[in-house]
């Protein structure tokens, strides 16, 4: 894939008429109109990116891009980078956080080596690395264009691999010291955010590490010229340039899983901020993704909820929760399995002798 | 029970070296630390109130309290109090929403006739009338001290049943046409909340059912002396007596059920506005229920994160919902579920080559 190709690609606009269908089944059913809220809009708008009244969520997985990162050279993280593979060898046992956590909960969990830096073969972890983690962001590009391209690339690939397992929403995911730096970085970039008003504590920061992470981050947005946004809409060639310059191969390859899913039809869930910061540049680069999306948590770090604004998103679990892996997007899975048998097999009210309740515009 | 003997009632406190021994195995999972957030801070409080930092939630249930409130007599709701009966109905087929909603996920559910207005056997409901619905608050009170009294002590032998039955956590849920306006009523009452700032749309209200509804609060609030609270904290015969003035049966059933579940040990999940105002009750009543409360979700109706801040509980679902029956209280658990899996079987990271993280006073 070219540059110009990834700038070209179509996205079907979501389906109005679906939307609508499937808010009218809710109605219909005996209970208070809207009683499930945020729930009721988020099957709606999985209806209308699978084009039916009747969408299907049976099957669900969870892609965890895994990468390794050059700017932990500079001290921007608690641990060392090679918990990086540590973590990936685990989760490639299941035994991770998100794999205990989902122990009796049936989800496809699906790591990708898209950049760890280490020759090791991992069981359990799908190999596409493009290389052994990126550059230091904050002395050089994080990715050539090629490479870049290579991680969007590998992740439209994840996306097509799901479509054949017929997974029908996929959550996402992400393991690798320092990428809530490149993460606040590429959000800076993008959003004109101020760095110290972006910055968090990642997996847990001291103040002082706090302060050295912040520097980097300017030092970085500087270096790459990324640290005055254009005024109007950012143009493409900024947001790829950005993404490259200041991602990481997890980012991209996040991105590319965002893209392709929405060309797809398949509804996609954005886990913390970093998976929220890859579908703000998955955005970026194509509008229409933005129709197959849907937040689940608001986390700890501080940029959250700043993102999820951006996208138009409204996070249904608040809990303060920094772990990563997916683990807080894969707690929507069940809270919507629950919404959505009520969807199918809920009593309408014309089934009962209860008198429809009336809309009102309030 | 006597009045005297409900004032009297002992709670022991929670276990505080369970809650710091369970934060304790937290820190020690392979994880960043306070990772799971506030879902860490709800299985400590599960752990201290069980006695254990070896919790069990294995078997939850979920008890409904049904009754009928003779306040709609004044049009305070959109449909007809015979709705209550109807859903009663469904509720024991196990075709209501929040049957229909669990019926891939195990959890006993428990609905109670505690006063529907009707003498109809209900197959699937248990049988514990005190009476046909509680008179109209804003002519006459609520309940009789012995009625209000026979409530709450069938709320309690509905927590013996649960226990009994080895369920280890009980959410709360209530169905009955009304019963926004009493609860709401009962919450100034207890709180000294204006009437405008609290009372909101119920199961969706007019602008005018709105404004109607806000005067029959206000003059049931009036009539029963209420409207003007105490300035020190509140006695114990005041907060009886308003349960019982502008409270309704499911009310003062779900205060008993709180009141016992803690005495048992067992936490409880409180679901939205009303069964909030019956914890706030109970912890009036006894400040030690606090101690076994999780709150579950933020909804919708107006008075909602209030009541929850006056009792110290962070929701962690927030999804505008309005639906009752338990139903957001029921999303809880598979959350706490996924919690609880890692929390059992979860790598610590003396199991891997990685570095604990270190606790920063930050």
């Amino acid at each position: 894939m070219t540059k110009e190709e990834l700038f070209e690609i179509i996205i079907d606009n979501p389906d109005e008429s679906a939307y609508k269908n499937a808010k009218k089944r809710f109605d219909s059913l005996a209970k208070p109109l809207d009683g499930f809220g945020d729930f009721e809009t988020m099957i709606c708008k999985i209806a209308s990116g699978q084009h039916t009244d009747k969408p299907d969520i049976s099957k669900k997985g969870l892609v965890i891009m895994i990468a390794d990162n050059g700017v932990t050279s500079e001290g921007v993280s608690q641990t060392s980078s090679d918990v990086t593979l540590s973590v990936a060898r685990l989760m490639g046992a299941g035994k991770s956080t998100v794999g205990v956590m989902t122990e009796d909960y049936p989800v496809d969990i699906i790591p990708i080596d898209i950049g760890i830096n280490s020759d090791e073969i991992i069981p359990g972890v799908a190999g596409m690395k493009i290389k052994h983690g990126t550059g230091n962001i904050s002395k050089e590009p994080a990715m050539t264009e090629e490479e870049c391209l290579a991680a969007i690339s590998a992740g439209m690939s994840v996306a097509d691999m799901c479509s054949k397992r017929g997974i029908k929403l996929v959550a996402t995911g992400e393991m690798g010291i320092g990428n809530t730096t490149t993460s606040t970085a590429l959000f800076c970039a993008l959003s004109g955010c101020g760095v110290e008003e972006a910055t968090g504590r990642g997996a847990g920061l001291s103040d002082e590490g706090l302060k050295k992470k912040t520097g980097v981050i300017k030092r970085s947005l500087s270096l790459h010229k990324l640290n005055n946004i254009p005024v109007n809409a950012l143009e493409k060639p900024y947001v790829f340039n950005a993404l490259k310059s200041v991602g990481g191969l997890d980012i991209a390859g996040l991105a590319g899983l965002y893209t392709r899913c929405a060309q797809l039809g398949i509804t996609i869930v954005i886990d913390g901020f970093i998976s929220a910061v890859a579908a703000l540049a998955a955005s970026a680069l194509n509008p229409n993704v933005k129709g197959y999306l849907l937040a689940s948590h608001s986390g700890r770090e501080k940029g959250s909820q700043m993102v999820l604004d951006m996208l138009g998103l409204i996070p249904v679990i608040h809990a303060d929760m920094a772990l990563g892996e997916g683990t807080g997007a894969v707690m929507l899975f069940p809270l919507l399995d629950m919404v959505m048998s009520v969807y199918n097999n809920g009593i309408s009210f014309s089934d009962t002798d209860i008198v429809q309740y009336e809309r009102f515009d309030i």
